[in-house]
């Protein structure tokens, strides 16, 4: 049983803010070496406008092609009532939902203001519950906005308050622009248990500028059943300035292991498979664990 | 009055592992930046062998040619009695005296055992006390060890003890290598409190394996006094195999300004140093910030 279960996102916000678009028989593989390495959540896809995200134009064939073991699950990304059908019928186990904390970033990431995004939620959550699927709920720009800079943490928890009634499966805390510190991961995620108690909290964190991973080792500390990541480090959002990676899976999985957080996921296998992807988008990795080497 | 004491090594740990030596007047120029963006501590070179370490071969020339302003510190590292005598004749500060955790380390870094590490600080402590100089000690692969692997937290503790016996002004914890967590941070800082009662502790992180930033912020919340950063997160250790860059001055800056940490150090003039440095390192710069921007 592991103490944090991580979320590999590297197949959709890993992929998703490359140049290079991989092909759909390379994310497969991706993905399966990702399950050979012991994750069980997957951010496998996104089901949005294919004009808007080339990279994820794809997402059904991917979906076709992926093994099912046992225990493991994939999510896609919807942004709406047709990305929930195109989920569905695509046979993904989880849907993620992203609500923007602030009406600009909102406004460019899914062309609504804040208030639109959580009565679209709503309506996505009633029908995914449904369909009897795992909803999981992103609150973006939890941290900070590139648009409008600060973003008061009484806002986002009012945010976790309004998304929380729609009794979704987790709810997560997302700085998708890389700002946030480990005194914002204490208040927000301590406000967060008491808003909504007994609803497991995610967070999602970019290393931008260098915080990322003293966020993760605080949002353990402070309750958080799950971390997203992605292997080598790879990713951004398409729609927010200077965005760059997520952390990196091996990188987290380094501080895991030596402070013994279980995870179930091997090492090994994830920096193999971050060297391989890095030749395969012809770009540097970001993660330092295949550079400086495991310890001791 | 500053909440943490940042000390600029940029000077002499960034730049002792860079293949390109600077000219000593791009040395005092990075020195003279350094203090222009509030730093007061700064270890300016260290007095070791120039065959060995050719890159602070000049440390007289730099120390000569540098600005006293009031309030400005100026430490060397000095490993034996000739470098005392060197860092004395330079006017230096501070005296930086390096005691290596395991022996086969400190052998390859310093030619002798742990113990005679110890011995040898405690005559050096002895008469840079009767010059009058500030004397602080770094315990050097408190974390880990290139050679020998684990370096567990009671054998550091044992040194802090024997090396608190030549009453330090400072004893400093380093992870030498960059394979720390916050976890260890944690057991060592408390224990070192407890053993040296009075005595501030400095903690000095790498960013080898992305653990830096949260060993650094982990270090304040339990009582550090000071903290080593490099700009541009340059540096690295010539006689330890794959360590690389310190954490970066300006990256540990932005998450202790946005924690409301003050250091009365700006971070523009240091990211623009940093740009600065690297053109001339003609290497590329490791911290975050310059790339990133600030924020909000």
């Amino acid at each position: 049983m592991a103490d944090v279960e991580l979320i590999e996102v590297g197949p959709r916000d890993g992929l998703q803010n490359e140049a290079a678009i991989l092909p759909t028989a390379d994310k497969v593989r991706l993905i399966e070496r990702s399950v050979a390495a012991g994750l069980r959540r997957i951010e496998a896809v996104s089901f949005v406008n294919p004009k808007r995200v080339p990279q994820m134009a794809d997402a059904e064939a991917v979906m076709e092609r992926l093994p099912r073991p046992e225990g493991v699950r994939y999510a896609g990304l919807v942004l709406n009532r047709r990305g929930l059908d195109r989920a569905l019928a695509a046979g993904v186990d989880e849907v993620n939902v992203v609500v923007v904390a602030t009406d600009e970033f909102s406004r460019r990431n899914q062309g609504c203001t804040v208030d639109e995004g959580v009565a679209n939620w709503a309506r996505i959550a009633a029908d995914a519950r449904a369909a009897g699927l795992f909803r999981t709920v992103t609150i973006a720009a939890s941290f900070g906005c590139p648009f409008e800079g600060e973003v008061p943490s009484g806002r986002v928890l009012d945010l976790v308050r309004r998304v929380a009634e729609s009794e979704p499966d987790e709810i997560a805390l997302a700085d998708t622009i890389g700002v946030g510190v480990p005194a914002q991961v204490r208040t927000l995620l301590t406000g967060a248990a008491g808003i909504a108690p007994g609803v497991p909290l995610r967070c999602h964190f970019h290393n931008t500028r260098n915080t990322g991973y003293a966020n993760a080792l605080t949002a353990i500390d402070h309750g958080v059943s799950a971390l997203d990541a992605s292997t080598g480090g790879f990713g951004g959002c398409p729609f927010a300035p200077a965005a760059t990676g997520n952390i990196a899976t091996e990188d987290l999985l380094y501080s895991l292991d030596r402070t013994g957080v279980a995870t179930g996921v091997r090492m090994a296998p994830v920096t193999e498979t971050a060297a391989w992807l890095g030749e395969r988008l012809d770009g540097p990795v970001q993660a330092l664990l295949g550079r400086a080497g495991p310890f001791p």
